[in-house]
């Protein structure tokens, strides 16, 4: 007999206490999401959030190509649609991918995904087993991490350097183990770790998938954000064997809330992708799909794209100069050359989730660096700080409240 | 080492097999999808499809509320939002189901979901481990038949008959097996069966779920599309002791393109489910959510599903008149009160699978009662007929085409 719900030691059913599955149980909601909670006091700085500025919606044009669709083709708009998404999108994206990103599409292809953490969500589906090990950066992004907690994978973190993994670790963990499945990497602007992995290093972690027989999850939301420096090419661009599956999306580039994003792969991935999409969403919103491309066809993306890596340069530097007047030398950071994100570092003895209590004490917020570790638990000396969302003033004053608290963390 | 890709025996590694998940690896494309592929013959008359009618979308209302939101508040349609929901459409869903369908929300709350398949999807990944057994009736859904078997869930089918579940069939799994986890039902114009449970029946059900501890997934999408008969009430409604969790969706009143769909349980269980689909997805598109909420505020959802209503009926009636004057006798069906389609029987001697093929070769395409049967594999000498798609000519000679070839199965 069955005991799911254990209604027998409740004083009544609807306190019966249910066992979930192994899949959901040690998942919580995300340190991002509690430090959200504290943000609806209107004196609270956020530097915490991971959100494009409002301003990078092109909202005039995607205002006159709602009313084109709604107004020439709704029942394509409303109705249901293809898993793999919508054709002639799949094709622009893939046009881009090759013409932008340098990726070859020969026996590769693409599908469209409900935002970019579907098709992180969805390969991890698709390719590892309970039990199987991923490998990630240490350290990485919380959906990825969490999405791969929840098919019971062994996720192990491999340090983040200045120009990207650590490839001794990487390899000792790849040659001691017969159930790594997958290398799950951020190498373009990191999130949180805010460095670009050097294109040496990009050649070798795909040497290294392709001598041990991994596949190598390549997560560029970013990509499209650099506003200094020299692009570096792309993983996926370097991947002559089919080792590197791309995944990306129009959530800062466009719109967030939409929810369009993209994966590329080999066509036998991508298909396996495809029958877990149908089980799972069926096709995303084809409404947004249409309007993606539509805004390629009809405006210059580039030019768009033009428009927000100058408002990111410009807030960037702004948050770094007043970093630079008001953080104690001691205090570490990245540079970063795109991307959303600066990584802080204090001096190893602190505890950034002590720190982050602190800024929110002084109305100002920031992530601890332990949300984004591999393994749970682990401890952290740094904190992400975003300068997408703020305005200039609260940029500003929240730096300005973060280098006094810094002062006391010698 | 690990030999995940399996490099050794291919001739480049581009032609390397993949060893994929357990969970997808037995996942095909489902049947319904390669019927679909024979739809692009202009000849070819579709009873096959699941899709709301094109007829079923109140364009113009949407057109102008779209508008409105895109000149007023762009940037809450386009930015990030939170995974629970927009709160506005979840209250409104809410006191919907408490004055629609008798639903207490005591103890209880919602979630928004991409879709009512998500929503099936991720109850299915709080709720079960790999191995747990879910009971769907024979025939069930195919969308949810496969979300689980995306699980590894050991799925046990019980009979469905023309009130509902064969309950000693059900009782007999409940108490033969430890780790049922749910019970997956679709008690009101069943897809593919037809039928509507009988009061009975569900109260019975019910009181299973409760004596054996496990959880009742009740699946609505059509609950709202009665066009002749008498309600009864939703097993949410009759659940007093919180074992059921309810799923429905905006698809077939509002535009199944949108992705809309809602949850409603436990507050214990939709949290689980809200950081699974916060590792999914993270949240549905907030426009349409946005939108939703708008169309009931502004018009009046109920004046507008009275229409489709009234389509379906007559679409239904007209199926169901040429059926009564071309199909054979001995051909038994469903005379559905609502919702989109009519199960056909033959005699058990013959095999849906070979009529179906029959079909498109005659130029209509049904489902074959194949694609429902819980265990994979299993024969089915019944198939799956579609009314709100089809126009009513298509109607008319389609029914004629399958009248003739019927003739030659008695």
């Amino acid at each position: 007999m069955s005991s799911f719900i254990n209604f027998e030691n409740a004083n009544n059913l609807l306190n019966a206490e249910i066992d979930f599955s192994n899949k959901v149980s040690g998942l919580k909601p995300s340190a991002i999401r509690e430090i959200f909670k504290s943000l609806s006091d209107p004196e609270m700085i956020s530097f915490a959030a991971g959100n494009p500025s409002p301003l990078s919606f092109p909202t005039e044009q995607i205002k006159e190509i709602a009313g084109d669709i709604f107004t020439n083709r709704p029942v394509e708009a409303l109705q249901y649609s293809i898993t793999e998404g919508y054709p002639k999108l799949r094709t622009q994206v893939e046009d881009r991918l090759k013409s932008k990103f340098g990726i070859n599409m020969d026996g590769m292809t693409t599908i469209i995904t409900t935002g970019g953490q579907q098709g992180i969500d969805l390969t991890a589906k698709a390719l590892c087993n309970e039990g199987d090990i991923i490998i990630t950066e240490n350290p990485s992004f919380i959906g990825a991490l969490n999405a791969f907690r929840a098919y019971n994978v062994d996720i192990r973190g491999v340090d983040l350097e200045d120009d990207g993994m650590n490839l001794c670790q990487l390899e000792k963990i790849l040659s001691e183990n017969k159930n790594v499945k997958m290398i799950y990497t951020i190498p373009t602007f990191h999130n949180p770790g805010g460095i670009t992995a050097s294109v040496e290093k990009r050649k070798a972690v795909i040497a290294l998938a392709e001598k041990y027989g991994v596949i190598i999850l390549e997560d560029n939301p970013y990509g499209e954000l650099r506003f200094s420096g020299e692009d570096v090419p792309t993983m996926k661009s370097l991947d002559k064997n089919g080792v590197v599956v791309y995944c990306s999306s129009f959530s800062k580039i466009l719109s967030a809330g939409m929810r369009v994003g993209f994966l590329c792969g080999r066509s036998d991935i991508i298909q396996k992708v495809v029958v877990a999409k149908q089980v799972n969403d069926v096709h995303t919103n084809i409404f947004f799909q249409l309007l993606a491309s539509d805004f390629i066809s009809k405006y210059s993306l580039d030019d768009h794209i033009k428009g927000i890596r100058k408002l990111y340069f410009d807030k960037c530097s702004l948050m770094l100069s007043e970093m630079d007047k008001h953080f104690p030398k001691h205090i570490k950071y990245t540079r970063p050359e795109g991307g959303l994100f600066i990584w802080v570092t204090m001096p190893e003895k602190y505890d950034a989730d002590l720190f982050a209590k602190e800024g929110v004490a002084s109305k100002v917020a920031v992530v601890s660096g332990t949300a984004f570790t591999p393994k749970q638990g682990d401890k952290s000396s740094s904190f992400r700080m975003n300068y997408s969302t703020p305005s200039d003033e609260q940029i500003i004053l929240g730096v300005e409240r973060l280098g006094k608290l810094l002062e006391r963390y010698e």
